[in-house]
């Protein structure tokens, strides 16, 4: 057959289709998948597992007006090649194409910019509600969630109130028995049951015929035998759970056979009312290697080279360690010297790299799911009892966390450790997956001590000082390859910072792994301009180290605090506050940081170089503070507007 | 009988006693409660609701080993008054006084200082895994929680984690039908349900015997007949929702019954796993009037007078309005004038005055219960439709949707508008309610705009600006008496501060309602020192007022930022940061804030005057800082340490 999807311009296209041509686009749908990941690392399992799925929405439903939210949006690349967007698909996750999750820049099919999991059922209950009441009721909502995301907190909020409104909402939970990590907890159970009750349905029809029977047996009051009847069916139909919540529960059903997908689609289309539908597709279908191992190939490095019929013969694993990898060998040791050390993580294992770790003490490693919030309460209840556990989740995910790093941790003064994986910018996963708000969040509230490794050196001591020190020490880093700078590595104090270079022109003070390239910029501006610019590891953002610091500031004609997170009150600010506390100019300090907005996808390299936050970034704004310096000394007239 | 309650110095003293005794021990309880709250207003129903629950438990456990969280605390007051503090209970809520909540520094029986509802599972599993990890799994662990804080998305993932690691753990359930308003959504439908159950236990044998006659029936194979006895039987003892997570699920029971309660928890106690207790609690319980009117009794006015009996003759009600009163009838206004208007609430209809707008547009009115996450999240749908809710929270509780203002709100640029509630100290109820983060978290998102009335005239027209404004607006706004200053009032604008007195020597700059303290503070500077010193309402910080605010900088030779916030990134740094960008000296800026530490419960005007937020405060950092100027101009040496 002659290839189909690159004429699909809208899902109205798939209409005229054919059964076997609208097989036939699953499997280009898949092949391109394949492709994209012989060019650049993407999300893969989940993608190849929502095909039918996806196809079948667009088929019954017309999402140009109705309202379709796939939570997280991990899996909307089949959405995004079907909805116009084939032409472009190449460019995805680079900068400047198409984005790896829904973006309703791209087109009027994606409604929210998500990355983060769990929020699918309450925008769609807020779409159908704000609908309703603008005269839009012929609109239809739907959201698409995981089962690794509907143990998320706010999915149960969510449920109840729509389950308690009646609201008009189809949920299609995807059952693919995964999170990003195999899933834990009861609700992991109960869907295996879920999935059981298909075993059963055969003997439905003698069920009828014993309820049938039941009047006439042992003299039951009619409501009694009513809420029996109810009892059995709803038991028998499975999803009792869901109907509890107000949701009426169909499933669980085959999610690759399109045609029957459509059908049961279509039926639902016209009924009222909170439904669940409960869809069982396989992470990884179509593709052999990634159905067998859906945890490797959720992001699986690029595709060294691809066989027949999809056939993924090997992966181009990296070489280079990343700090993720220095971080998850700290607790690792921590673990082995220290038996109250214990870690959590919230579906991250992988990312996180703590294989090793849950395989070695499987009784001190807590995989909670996607449920940063209880993570961190539960972490605060440990501490309590002496113990020191690590809460090891990206910084992006912590901030599902902030009331309970407020109430749980800080106001209790507990020593929780929190390692923030991904701080900064991560690249191509973009502004959802970004940790730049985390210097100002954990930096405003009493009690917890804030750190940044400037290099892998910093990396060993910080855990080892976080899990002594007697109250909350966060130590964040960034999705990036390890660097070592050469140094006799001063030890790890508590606000303390370590002088690696000093200068007479000017100093970089840098909070994080950005450390290496202003020394690099240094060095450059050393050799080029003939200057002596001094470089600070500040390490610590709270406490400041205000000795070194202040004096630092008093002394240099020139000042740049360094950091990869948001101006908006971050490290800068910090240094900032400081000296105002203390009564000094600030006028000759100029921050180097993340401005005031959401930074795109691109390479993370690309990105730190538009924001000034690189080698050259660094000489340029030096350069630029000389010239202006230059420019007043000439002149004694300071500029007032 | 004579009063034993005052010889009651610790759980251990209630063994001794007679039921008849502890019945009495139980009405000199409740005499105390409303003792107190002729003295000042307290929480009072729900702990009204609790004492014979919180005598059983302390009876048939040893809360000095074993692990009692009681959840969000607002009902801990039984439990001070049997672990010793009946002497200190006077005291409550006041200066240097016992907590409102428990409080850990008070005694060994309070284990967090709690305030936020949700994080008591989390947390007593937490403590429960940690204690065996210690070697110490003698230490049963338990919580209570209110049907109320159930709703909360944490409680949901705590039951997941704990149920799929079948923790032993005792979650008893307070339900008392009641969130702090009349409680919503399909859980409180189900918990009503689960109530019924109790009226068909007299049927069991019936079904029994039904389930015996089954195997001659129809012929069912073996496991679809075990299926069948275990549906009916879960299904006819209720709970199913909890054992589907893994919980055993006990009762409903009741709550005020002490000798079955004591000897239920008798049981239950040797037993091992998750086990869900289901208590039926009366809110209000023994004082007719709070029983008949949980709502108003949740913390009612001082009693007035009281009657024999415990019979509360009159409450005195407070004739002073409050700006909850004047957002509340904006936003009734505005919902009159815009259909598209909505409002959210978190099950603070009351706390957030928004009885009456939830009578005049039912339809439009929201509350999603205490799901903060949700809530955000819902109205970001919402939004994206073309409506344009509120979401009325009170600070401190929005900081549960952290993540949700970022990813849902900021990030897709949607006009959801925040009114924050209780902004900065809010006196008795201490640190967990306190709302003195917000200023930093929600600045340091793109795309928000983040105001404060200086006082009520700026109220209406901040209300009608954000409800316009293309994006997201937040206000903030203190649990205070409103204040009118008499001027001429500048219309509101994005970004334009209001100058209300210009000056010569100096000049204050306050974000909020701390102005009118300001204006009177250099009222006094003037007559008492012949100062000219000038204010400026900023209304905004976020965007801020460059023009004025800088220009103010450049020429006034001090300048007070003020703000009802923390320090760390506040208000203050935001100005810092604005003059660090335009290349500004700061010298003579002071920032007059909240300190970076939490804030001990007190009367609000205690706490402001205590970190100098008020008039004589404001003064004194004009007075101190004008004395460094003298001495610093007679001097042509600046100091460097």
């Amino acid at each position: 057959m002659s290839p189909i999807l690159p004429n699909i311009q809208s899902p109205a296209d798939l209409q005229r289709l054919s059964d076997a041509e609208l097989a036939h686009v699953a499997q280009e749908i898949r092949d391109e998948l394949v492709r994209v990941l012989s060019i650049r690392p993407a999300h893969f399992a989940s993608n190849l597992g929502v095909v039918e799925l996806c196809m079948a929405l667009h088929m019954v439903y017309d999402f140009s007006k109705d309202r379709l939210i796939w939570d997280t949006g991990h899996q909307i690349y089949p959405h995004k090649l079907i909805t116009g967007r084939h032409a472009q698909f190449d460019s995805i996750r680079t900068k400047g194409g198409l984005m790896g999750y829904p973006n309703p820049v791209e087109s009027e099919y994606d409604l929210f910019v998500t990355g983060h999991a769990g929020c699918s059922v309450s925008t769609a209950h807020g779409l159908k509600v704000g609908d309703d009441l603008m005269g839009q009721s012929d609109r239809k909502s739907v959201a698409v969630i995981g089962d690794g995301a509907l143990v998320s907190g706010i999915v149960f909020e969510a449920l109840n109130n729509a389950g308690g409104m009646g609201t008009d909402l189809l949920v299609i939970l995807n059952d693919n028995k995964m999170s990003i990590c195999p899933r834990t907890g009861s609700l992991a159970s109960y869907l295996d049951q879920c999935r059981m009750t298909n075993f059963y349905q055969g003997s439905k029809r003698t069920i009828n015929k014993i309820l049938e029977s039941l009047p006439v047996v042992g003299g039951l009051a009619q409501s009694a035998l009513e809420q029996l009847r109810d009892g059995l069916k709803a038991y028998f139909k499975g999803g009792m759970l869901f109907e509890e919540m107000g949701f009426r529960y169909f499933g669980p059903v085959d999610g690759h056979d399109l045609p029957n997908l459509r059908k049961l689609l279509r039926d639902l289309k016209s009924q009222k009312g909170p439904i669940l539908l409960h869809v069982l597709t396989e992470k990884g279908h179509g593709v052999a290697q990634a159905s067998a191992d859906p945890v490797t190939y959720h992001t699986p490095p690029v595709f060294e080279k691809i066989g027949p019929e999809r056939t993924i013969v090997s992966l181009k694993r990296g070489g280079s360690k990343a700090y993720t990898d220095a971080v998850s060998a700290c607790i690792h040791q921590q673990m082995q010297d220290n038996p109250r050390v214990a870690v959590l993580t919230a579906a991250m294992c992988q990312g996180n790299k703590l294989e090793k770790v849950r395989e070695s003490f499987p009784d001190r490693f807590f995989d909670v799911g996607i449920c940063e919030s209880h993570a961190v309460a539960f972490a605060a209840g440990m501490a309590k009892t002496g113990m020191r556990p690590i809460v090891d989740i990206y910084s992006t995910f912590l901030q599902r966390s902030f009331d309970q790093i407020f109430q749980e941790v800080a106001l209790q003064n507990l020593p929780v450790m929190f390692t923030l994986d991904r701080s900064g910018v991560v690249g191509p996963d973009g502004p959802t997956h970004h940790g730049v708000f985390d210097i100002p969040y954990m930096r405003m509230f009493p009690n917890i001590t804030v750190m940044a490794p400037g290099d892998e050196a910093d990396v060993a001591p910080m855990m080892k000082f976080g899990l002594t020190h007697p109250g909350s020490v966060s130590m964040r880093y960034p999705k990036t390859n390890l660097e070592t700078i050469q140094r006799t590595v001063a030890p790890v104090e508590v606000g303390k910072a370590e002088v690696i270079e000093s200068g007479e022109d000017g100093v970089f003070i840098v909070f994080g792994t950005l450390l290496g390239d202003a020394l690099r910029a240094a060095e450059r501006l050393r050799q080029e301009d003939g200057l002596s610019i001094g470089v600070i590891n500040a390490r610590f953002c709270k406490p400041l180290d205000r000795e070194t610091i202040l004096r630092a500031v008093r002394e240099m004609p020139m000042v740049f605090t360094v950091e990869e997170g948001t101006l908006e009150g971050g490290f800068g600010s910090a240094v900032l506050e400081a000296c105002n506390s203390a009564g000094l100019n600030t006028q000759h300090i100029v921050r180097l940081g993340i401005p005031d907005r959401f930074i795109d996808h691109a390479e993370r390299a690309e990105q730190l170089a538009e924001m000034g936050l690189d080698v050259n970034g660094f000489c340029r704004a030096v350069r630029q503070a000389r010239a202006k310096v230059s420019q007043e000394s000439e002149s004694l007239d300071l500029p007032v507007a």
